[in-house]
């Protein structure tokens, strides 16, 4: 496509494509510089790197046109991170905190009191009933506009208690790379997250530039009405409809892609069969995982934790000869800088 | 943007995006001529070119940004025709007839024996229940992947009863027309269909130039699991999981694409709740409906029709003044010639 550079100077055709508000291109087909800058050169930067060469390369054996260029990544624990809590954890609990002069039974009602007091142990002994009513009280009852201005709200305001930032400014600097690395090459980046596919929406396209459309995850179930004056909503109520989680992943991949990905990045037990589906397709695919190994930038967790729990897929991963992140050692950041 | 073209002759600025291999943005930014040849000039037609200018217009007041260029369509009766009946559903007919062989039981069981038969007051009699029946005997049991397989070879076989040509190339050629102006200047156009998701993906890219990840549709729940030699596949099961039609449809919308579209059209009462999510967002929006006017050249129904009814949605259509396509006297061709 690009035969044109070996006739002409390069500045020319930079030239022409700022002349043609074309320059967003300089960045794809042009860029000499590194474009992971804040992954250390190594095998796990090198896997990434050599694959998006190969299908990319057009007449090569292992060119996937772009259409098909679908890669799929994980949220919690991939993207940004998930400790201590998963994020979306830490915005029902203040939201449960925001709704409680408005509930005073919830002093004395399990799992409602237990997050009032901050008491972990008596939430863990609420098991699922707990949490599925922590989810109804805080992301149910409401409209879809009205959710999605609370969660914006939160995220301007609150600030994670270990970082003290934003919970959204607590991405991985070396995955925003990654992803912009990819769409530069023609891939279409795609979320299929365990997490609320409406609560990631509502920052998924500043932060990640992974827009509405391309974010699959988990929801409850929404109903259509018609308010007084005509006026149509979508009411979220407490039923849950989907989990896209585990082997919820590939059958998210399905119903929001349609399409098999060639390209997944995960970080926990959640992300095994998405990797699966993915490596098992026809041609080079890559399958990636993000491995929590540094406690002091960020933290170090695999198989004893109760969040983002990683041990078989890490012992596939090892098996099938997967792209393991080591955090500490491939990253040469964690965060973006603040701003 | 293509302020350049003020200064430096036409012709350069083509071959300077031929040379680059982009010669694709010759069709969008450039052309001059109609893009729309097959509508006839006139009221309707300009309602679109009107909305598409003044969205697009970068400084006016209705300017809206790409990324929320959001534009869906029903399916069938919009993008394709519906009749004598569901195109799915010739293709589910077709299918029985296929696997009778292996089902002897069917010659004396209804529905089958209604399908075999070709009796369709029988059928009719077998109601929702017997409708389920025949959905499970031929769209599950089977995975994605021999499903997709299974449509194409039908859709490159089978014929429609009276035009005689693929059922795939009954698309209406103005909306062909029409998914290509709104991609040129920079939409993203959607189906939004309560026909089956699965069964869509199939053509839809090829046809319609619209990728599978932008096909929202009914679906039934789909299954994980590792088959022999740990080969994951996904199995089409018949529960039914989502009805993406009437009020499914801004719930399908949400789910799938997650903001609201400020372009939409459809055909039938089905697309009611689609039009009216779409005309509440805020700034201007277009809803639009096809009126099957024509039955010389296809077919002409509405209010008593079976497939594709059009009564409540055309009576909100007068009153809301939303845009309503005469088939007979808008459309200058209905199909693409044949090739």
């Amino acid at each position: 496509m690009f035969a044109f550079l070996a006739w002409r100077p390069r500045r020319t055709a930079l030239a022409v494509l700022s002349i043609l508000g074309l320059a967003f291109l300089q960045t794809s087909a042009f860029a000499q510089s590194d474009p992971l800058p804040s992954w250390n050169d190594g095998a796990v930067k090198k896997s990434i790197t050599e694959f998006v060469g190969r299908v990319t390369t057009q007449g090569g054996a292992d060119f996937v046109p772009a259409e098909q260029r679908i890669a799929t990544f994980d949220n919690d624990g991939t993207l940004w991170c998930e400790q201590p809590f998963y994020f979306q954890a830490a915005f029902a609990f203040d939201r449960i905190k925001a709704l409680a002069p408005q509930h005073p039974e919830w002093k004395t009602r399990q799992p409602f009191k237990a997050v009032l007091e901050k008491d972990p142990a008596a939430l863990a002994a609420s098991g699922e009933k707990g949490l599925l009513e922590i989810v109804a009280a805080t992301h149910t009852g409401i409209t879809t506009t009205e959710f999605n201005k609370i969660v914006a709200e939160w995220l301007a305001s609150a600030r994670h208690p270990r970082f003290n930032r934003p919970y959204n400014s607590l991405v991985y600097q070396p995955m925003l790379e990654l992803l912009g690395y990819l769409r530069a090459n023609g891939f279409k980046t795609f979320i299929v997250s365990g997490g609320g596919v409406e609560f990631m929406r509502v920052f998924a396209e500043k932060v990640y530039g992974i827009p509405p459309e391309q974010v699959a995850g988990s929801s409850g179930v929404v109903k259509f009405r018609m308010d007084a004056g005509a006026k149509p909503s979508l009411l979220k109520t407490p039923k849950i409809e989907f989990v896209d989680d585990g082997p919820g992943k590939p059958v998210g991949i399905n119903r929001f892609i349609g399409r098999r990905p060639i390209f997944a990045f995960g970080n926990s037990d959640g992300d095994l069969q998405m990797l699966q589906w993915t490596a098992a397709g026809e041609g080079i695919r890559f399958a990636g995982l993000v491995h929590h190994t540094d406690a002091d930038r960020e933290y170090a967790y695999d198989r004893q934790s109760k969040v983002g729990k990683l041990g078989k897929a890490l012992d596939e991963a090892a098996a099938r000869k997967w792209t393991v992140v080591d955090m500490k050692q491939d990253w040469k950041s964690i965060f973006p800088s603040e701003k």
